[in-house]
């Protein structure tokens, strides 16, 4: 099948490239470990030219073999590589947006080979308190793909995001800064120092976490719910092994808690790495919400939607 | 004046010593930084032995001249010296405690030269979720000291402690992990980035933060308000200057909002670090409580009352 577009999912920590086909197919993908805060730094040659940009350099490894067998092929990217520390700052479109309005809105940024790389915009909600997202619009638009509901869109990580979707439109979300907190507080607290790790996952001590948050105690917050990691432990109700995913459980317990009442009567769908969606949906389970499902290939879906919708490349209808 | 007394306030950084005289006049002190997890290692002769243990090494250096000159006098000490980590365990005594249970629960450790040590035993709450603390509760006591009503205690810290007083008794009590997660996040998270330290307190974000707390953006927890210490920078809403009260006030806030609804009719009195409990006195009048005051000498106090009950010293009414 011939190429149709080139898609790069451009974060942090990584980055992801996809050579689509008709109907957005993945014909070819690669992981590199050059995220926006990690870029090659080793000058090279790139269409002629000494380069020493990391962001150029970086893109070259990602696609420049698929640009130099397909010269014409369309650039479309998501992520951090549009923050104010990426390769060109995107700015970020008010909500409510929906496929069309973020395809229209693409940013674009020459490359040294000549190549324009189309940047998605992120999305700011500024209703209230502020609340920003990059990447995760293009998750939610790929995920929508298809679906004929309204839904809550849960896509957890170490902010995580709950996206309100109605008529197709991202009308507003929420960020949790959960899978941070946990990182931090295991590594760099208290609480860390009595954690042992242990390669099993401990269910029930992990049912625990997510209880308590739901629990009369829990009410007073996670602040105070906190210190149960340690007081648990003196009193040996909690093993060393069992301390993290206890933690876990609290912390995804108390985000849950967050959700707003309405959320309990629509269909969830969860998007992320595997083993943190089975948390999820376990402690989603305790927590009572009836329809939660798994997405796939959610990236790759929105930037071939956005792509379609910018008119970079033509929408084919799988036969 | 004679003294009659010499009290130990020894924590895990820091160990204070108090000569009292009659009715626990602080007679001379002094402040060491030999906290538990920083005691001396340099072997030194004590009451004609080499001695190379850091508890005993750090005890003569507290209080060894001052036992030269008064042998006979007793010793009492507080905090995290009677941990599992620290000189010998004092185990934890179960709610309700009052200066007499816990006076007469005194537990011993003989040092080098003879003398005993009289370890003041820490607190278990062992109703729903187990609470502990070791120190706090001889504070409590203290200012309970001629106090004629019931009360709620705020200890603001590292593990900040809310004990509520019936009767001269310590009923019940609450531990919120928000010193520890203010240091964590500045320290080791995203929001730490994009802080810069000022010399200034910015009371504006300060009060801001404790107000988003109490908003209805407030009921969602901090996991999720937590980001708006970054998203309120990146609208230019907080300067670097004002991020680190904003976060401040913001978990102070999400602290009060966790205390019993019961404590909005009690008189709160605050013992602590001044500056901390500034900022408290600032945030508990944010949120609606009204009779608020600072207590003093709280731990000298409390280490006098406990050494009268346990018969260690003898009552000296003031003239």
């Amino acid at each position: 099948m011939q190429a149709q577009l080139i898609a790069l999912d451009w974060g942090t920590s990584s980055l992801r490239a996809y050579k689509l086909g008709p109907a957005g197919t993945v014909l070819e993908q690669r992981s590199l470990a050059w995220g926006i805060m990690h870029l090659p730094n080793e000058p090279r040659d790139i269409a002629g030219v000494r380069c020493s940009d990391g962001f150029e350099l970086a893109f070259d490894a990602a696609c420049g073999d698929w640009l130099d067998a397909e010269p014409g092929l369309p650039v479309i990217a998501c992520g951090m590589v549009g923050s104010a520390q990426g390769w060109s700052e995107a700015a970020y479109r008010n909500t409510p947006v929906d496929v069309a309005s973020l395809g229209q809105a693409l940013h674009k940024v020459r490359s040294l080979r000549g190549v324009d790389v189309h940047i998605v915009p992120g999305v700011i909600e500024q209703v209230g308190l502020p609340n920003v997202m990059r990447g995760e619009e293009t998750q939610v638009l790929g995920v929508l793909q298809g679906l004929g509901t309204d839904a809550l869109i849960g896509l957890p990580g170490s902010h995580s995001k709950w996206v309100e979707v109605v008529d197709g439109c991202i009308i507003h979300f929420d960020t949790f800064m959960t899978g941070e907190l946990f990182a931090v507080l295991s590594k760099h607290s208290l609480l860390g120092r009595t954690q042992q790790h242990s390669a099993q996952f401990q269910a029930d001590a992990f049912d625990r976490g997510v209880q308590v948050a739901l629990s009369k105690d829990g009410q007073r917050g996670v602040l105070s719910t906190l210190f149960s990691a340690r007081t648990l432990g003196l009193t040996a109700e909690l093993s060393p092994e069992q301390q993290p995913d206890y933690l876990s459980g609290l912390l995804i317990g108390h985000e849950l808690a967050g959700l707003p009442g309405s959320a309990r009567h629509k269909p969830i769908i969860l998007v992320g790495a595997a083993p943190l969606c089975a948390r999820y949906q376990r402690a989603l389970a305790l927590c009572g919400f009836a329809h939660v499902s798994l997405a796939q290939e959610a990236t790759e879906r929105g930037l071939w939607q956005l792509a379609v919708a910018s008119g970079l490349t033509q929408p084919v209808l799988e036969a």
